[in-house]
Order: structure tokens, then sequence, then C-alpha cells
């Protein structure tokens, strides 16, 4: 069972994929909760490259292949493994997050980057994508606030740096994506308590054919 | 005027593109050489990981997009700028070293990996393309002779520890391009004396309509 969470900054993924990944094991299943950019060896040094405020000058092009090539390795190494050793895997972001940034957000065509999702992940799909509905607004500053107390300003400010209709434009191409296949997606209203979020969430999860 | 070098390990592209910058500049114009990857602040980082003997767990699809990044950044950030300038741009290996390697070489679709790298140049096309052809038995005993005398055996052998086979789908994956594209490309035989060679190289640089 592959399952992703998407979402604008401050979304709440990290929270909701820890309650996830408790509610899974509580039901006797393994899970392994991982995330892109930056769940292997090779990830954690793009997501390095591609997070750091500094690399402002980064072509945007450039910025899409090393997402895929962080997708590549990440579902090489550990997406299909965890899968085929039958665990749940909860991946805090996937190629939606592709198109919903790189295609919404900075403009690139949508259609390519479809095309390009598929062969970066070798056809593998997610079973569900759970979408953390939030105004970016509100997302912002409780992400600003989370690196601000983490001393990350500089390190992981990248996409929280750029400016209010980037977010908007990200937030409304994940909800085109959802409209477009709504049997992968739950949309979830991510405002509010973490834990009346997470009910919605849970509504999901147990909709789903666990064998 | 933007000129291309390829060739498999040890063909001499280093020594070629030094000996035809100063050529280019004898005849009163400005060059720039470069290299791919490592050409920029990017490109050095990416070739740090995809040189590195110790990533030998590299799915190939995610090496694919790490050289698709580093020529977007490159040709956005130094190439094109260069270019723009009236220099002339002579580049130690560009996609053609792509679809060698990884088509050719590797066995990723070769069509595919041609559109790819129209995505990636944003359209931009070598007006020469000098393939040094040689041996690649021949090249890789150079090779491995250089990178021992610099100690790199380590850091910049993961290409030169491939075997021979390898190599040799890479060659005829090279002179296969060149019977596509005759126009573009001049097969030079890179054996033998490195001056030798390049008076082949300067009749190809000779014959470019240069303004």
């Amino acid at each position: 069972m592959f399952i992703t969470f998407e979402g604008v900054e401050g979304s709440g993924k990290s929270t909701q994929i820890a309650l996830a990944k408790d509610w899974i094991e509580t039901q006797g299943r393994e899970a392994l909760a991982t995330r892109q950019p930056g769940g292997c060896a090779l990830g954690l040094e793009l997501r390095r490259i591609l997070l750091d405020a500094r690399n402002t000058h980064l072509d945007p092009t450039a910025e899409l292949f090393m997402y895929l090539a962080d997708r590549a390795q990440h579902v090489a190494q550990v997406v299909r493994p965890a899968l085929e050793a039958g665990k749940a895997v909860l991946c805090d972001r996937f190629h939606d997050s592709t198109v919903a940034y790189q295609g919404f957000g900075r403009g690139l065509d949508v259609e390519s980057l479809l095309g390009l999702g598929r062969l970066a992940a070798a056809g593998l799909a997610p079973d569900l994508t759970v979408l953390l509905d939030l105004d970016p607004e509100q997302g912002l500053s409780r992400a600003r606030g989370r690196n601000h107390a983490a001393g990350a300003s500089q390190s992981e400010g990248r996409f929280e740096a750029l400016d209010l209709p980037f977010h908007q434009r990200v937030r409304q191409g994940f909800l085109e994506l959802a409209r477009r296949e709504p049997a992968r997606f739950a949309v979830v209203d991510a405002s509010g308590d973490p834990v009346a979020v997470f009910a919605r969430v849970r509504q999901a999860l147990a909709a789903l054919p666990w064998a």
C-alpha cells in the first residue's frame, strides 16, 4: 500500500504522517515513513542543494530534473523494496508536488511533467494520495514559525521565501490534480486541530482495500 | 559558435580543447572552455556525486536526470550568456555523451533521451561536435594512468571502472550519432600524437562559418 501526502508548506504533512503510521501499526501492519526530497542518501544531498535559500539562481528546468533524479533513486532504493517486503509506505510529497510546484507554480508544461513523472517513478503510482488542503497564507505562517524556531531560515527556506501568489497557484494545482483523479485523491481540510484533521485522514486510510 | 567535444574516456578531449582555445584566440576571437558535468556551481556538486566511484548504487534513471539537471543549469548560466557575449564556447561533453553513455551504454531508450536533451538544453544545439574517436581499450589505459597519477581513482573513477563492452557500446553509440547528423559532426581519429590529432581538429574548426 503506497500512500502519499501532499499539500502546501505548513499544511501539517509530517504530523499527519506520524499519526497515520501509528494508526497503521496499531492495526498490526508494518509501515515506513519517508519523504521527498531526502528519503535516500542521494536525496539528502539533492535536498540540501534544492532547499538551500542561497541557490536562488537555480534554473527551473534544472530544479525539475533534480527532483526527478531524487524520485527515481528513492523509488528504486526505498519505496519499491519496502512495498515488496509487504510494508505500507507513507511518503511526504511525491510527483504531485513536482506538478504543482514546477508546473502550476513555476509555469513548466503540466502535461510534459506528468509524462516525466511516470518515467522517474518507473510506473509506480500511489494507491492513495492525501491532499492536506490549506490556505497558503495560514500554511506559510506556520512554516515560517517552524523554520525560524529551528534556525533553518537560511537552509530550508527557499520555497517559503516565494511570494503568496506562487503558493496560491500551487494550492490550485493540487486541487486540479485531485479533480482529475478523484479515485486516488482524498482531499482533507487541513485547518484546525491536528487530531481533528487526522479523524478525516483516518477515514481515507480505513477505506483502502487492506489485504 | 558553440563547439562540443565528445569521445570515450581518455580520448584526449581536454588537450584538444586547450589547443582549440589557443587556435581560436590566435584568430583574434574570444573563447570560453567549459565542461559537463562541472561547468557551474551546481554542476560541480552534481559532478562530485556522479563521478564518485562509491556511488555504485545510483539508479540509471536518477543518473540520467542528474546529468540533465546539470545540462539545464550549465546552458542557462554559462553557455548561453557566453554565446550572447559573442564568445566561442568549447564544451567538454554535452548531450551526445548522455545519449552514448545512458542510452547506448546503459540501455535507456535512445529516442526518449534525444527528446529530453532538447528540453534540458532549451533547444540549444552545437554548431560543431568534434568526436575524438578512439578504441576504448587504448582510452581506458590512458584514463586510468591519469587518474592513478592524480590520486583520483576513488573519486572520479566510476565510469572508468565499468567493463570494456560498456565502453565499446558507448563508442559505437557516438559513431551512430555522427552517422545520423553528418553536418554537425567531425569524426577525428584520436589515436597517436596530440599535435597530429589537432591538425585534424583544426581543419574542422577552420571550416566553420566564422563571422
